[in-house]
């Protein structure tokens, strides 16, 4: 028996492009990655013989609306080994990878809640892996989406080097916001402009303060950490500095947001000056300092010869000083977009194929 | 039963180094990877009933001297599944791993001749990894030494990517002769004296010729141009700049060289203020064009703000351009060093195991 059962839950933007690449996989490889259910919030298709679905029409069939137990429980009787791609962003599904793992069912997804949430759930995670017939899990799409920035990061500590720090750009949106507000030519457009147009590309949230609260790059930075073997406590146990002026935190809506935001323009203008009198750009960066137990998320200068300087467009840049390298280990490029992210989903169900082939 | 047994070839400064970090991972994990034969190239120490050698003593008991069939022999008896690593840079030993992946054993390597040699050579080499009990062939630090450049790479080729583009500057010290002879600052240096200093800093093969002719890097981007799709023929199949006058080609020695070659300082000059007219640097890049068809190795100028022009030390770059990134994928870091190129190894190693593993 050759192949791996695959239970897709969540087919919105990276879901979506994850079933069309598993598709174009399927043409070349058959009988490798059955998909044998697809889930979204409201409709669950699920072949009750194991059987596989065909990707061009299984949400043509009939469906049902089975809970994360049932599916664990219909997984579990899997004649094959089973991969659990999670691509929603959902939380009851990110609490239940332990008990999926826990029954020798495998997880890739992009899916930042389970590895960032408390350090509780971490472990448990983990716990449930390393277990007696624990599943695999993988994650590289949780930080810099289709970056390779956790495989490599997770073989330097597997083969004994010691991580000193890491620097990360690791929010598309906020890589942007930052790339244009301050550039060594010296841009002189102010914040509130730069956050209306990257809402106005499609780039931000619906609400650009869940871009600017800087929670996202937390949750990045918690995963950097605890893979280099600081066991931070949750994503808001250390210091965070929101792009949000205070009184606007209340504020009604994302309009009434934008439409006062200007009125505070004036303290990232005069922080932009004086990183400009010093020749540096400023950039919003998670920092994990291993030694000193340290994290934190904010606006730090940058040297104009600084790779982080140079930064353009939406790309996310990570920089790992480990003590075996004598200079960081850069890697950069895109770090968000639907079919870059579910490329690194099906490079780790791959990943994990490999491991569970016989 | 578990774990597997390894057979290490070459222990010079990868080698060894690849020893003490395995040393390390053996403390941490008995029992997973089992010495069982550690060559030299007039010495073989084996373990004649597969039992672990011990690597702090190993090399007090008694030779032999074991030519590759009698190795490959007895490696075929291996009661575990076995992983060959090839820390040298010898050709018989990569004209070899045909006959070692036939008979189900991995092989991870830093050795690039298997990969850059002849077309059919590699053929040979994956058909075998491919066919009926076909070993795995893992080598990561054949170009980048232990950045993670070609890992990657199969993860966008394998998830169906396509690649467009590849710049690398892939020689640890053709980086370090043209960051320091051509800056943005306008360095004025001369050619000649920045390749004495990087000799006399031990960046140099013993004759620097061996670097400059640039068939290292041609090697490198073989590996890269064949992992991408474009059947290149051997490194000598496309066109390769040679920084060694032709004059100087034919001189007895290193010494003799050196001492000439200021006399050729001029050409190099003459570039290097042609760019800095443009506000640009020169360096020595490989570049793979999939679309054209292209392979070039030479010097190149680039643009003040690009990453190349900021490179510093004898760091290594690959960027690469694909389909489906709206921005290249860029690894930096330092391309060369036994402790970093011994880890890259070892994580290869790593890969094998667990997927070996029952
Ligand atoms: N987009 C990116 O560039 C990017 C980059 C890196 C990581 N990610 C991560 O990738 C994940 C998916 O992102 P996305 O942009 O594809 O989100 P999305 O477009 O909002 O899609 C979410 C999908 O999950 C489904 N879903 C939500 N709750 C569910 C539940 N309880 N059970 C079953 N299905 C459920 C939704 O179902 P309905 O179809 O019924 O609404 C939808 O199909 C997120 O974790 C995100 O953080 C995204
Ligand atoms: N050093 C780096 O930074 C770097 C970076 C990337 C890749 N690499 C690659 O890594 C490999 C090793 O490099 P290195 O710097 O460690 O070279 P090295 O110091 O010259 O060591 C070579 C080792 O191979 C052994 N050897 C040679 N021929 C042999 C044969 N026929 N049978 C058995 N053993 C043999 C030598 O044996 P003796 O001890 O008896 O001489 C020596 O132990 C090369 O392929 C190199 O291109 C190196």
């Amino acid at each position: 028996m050759s192949g791996v059962n695959v239970a897709i839950i969540g087919t919105g933007l990276v879901g979506s492009a994850f079933v069309r690449q598993l598709q174009a996989v399927q043409k070349k490889s058959p009988g490798v990655f059955n998909v044998i259910l697809v889930a979204r919030s409201k409709a669950t298709y699920v072949s009750k013989d194991y059987s596989p679905l065909s990707l061009d029409s299984y949400s043509t069939g009939s469906s049902d609306l089975l809970n994360i137990e049932q599916i664990a429980a219909y997984l579990e009787k899997s004649p094959k080994p089973v991969i659990l791609v999670d691509n929603t962003s959902n939380e009851d599904w990110a609490n239940s990878y332990p008990l999926f793992l826990s029954k020798s069912i495998s997880v890739a997804t992009p899916n930042k809640k389970a590895f960032s949430s408390s350090l509780d759930l971490w472990k448990k995670v983990f716990g449930a892996s390393n277990g007696p017939k624990g599943g695999l899990v993988y994650h590289e799409a949780t930080v810099g989406a289709g970056l390779p920035v956790l495989g490599p990061l997770n073989d330097l500590v597997a083969t004994g080097d010691e991580i000193v720090k890491i620097d990360g750009i690791v929010s598309g949106t906020l890589s942007y916001i930052f790339n244009e507000f301050s550039t060594i030519e010296g841009s002189t457009v102010k914040f509130s402009d730069v956050v209306k147009k990257a809402k106005s590309l499609g780039y931000t949230e619906p609400d650009p303060r869940d871009d600017l609260n800087g929670l996202d790059v937390a949750r990045k930075v918690t995963i950097l950490a605890r893979l280099s073997g600081l066991p931070v406590e949750s994503p808001t146990s250390f210091p965070v500095d929101s792009l949000i002026p205070k009184p606007l935190e209340s504020a009604a809506s994302a309009d009434e947001f934008l439409e006062k935001l200007p009125e505070y323009d004036g303290e990232l203008d005069k922080l932009r000056q004086e990183a400009q009198a010093e020749n540096k750009v400023l950039r919003f960066v998670g920092k994990v300092d291993i030694a000193a137990g340290a994290v934190k998320v904010g606006i730090e200068k940058y040297d104009a010869s600084h790779p982080f300087a140079s930064l353009k467009g939406s790309d996310n840049v990570i920089s790992i000083q480990s003590e075996r390298y004598a200079s960081p280990l850069i890697i950069q490029g895109a770090g968000a977009g639907a079919e870059v992210t579910a490329a690194g989903v099906l490079a780790d169900v791959f990943k994990i194929e490999q491991r569970l082939r016989k």
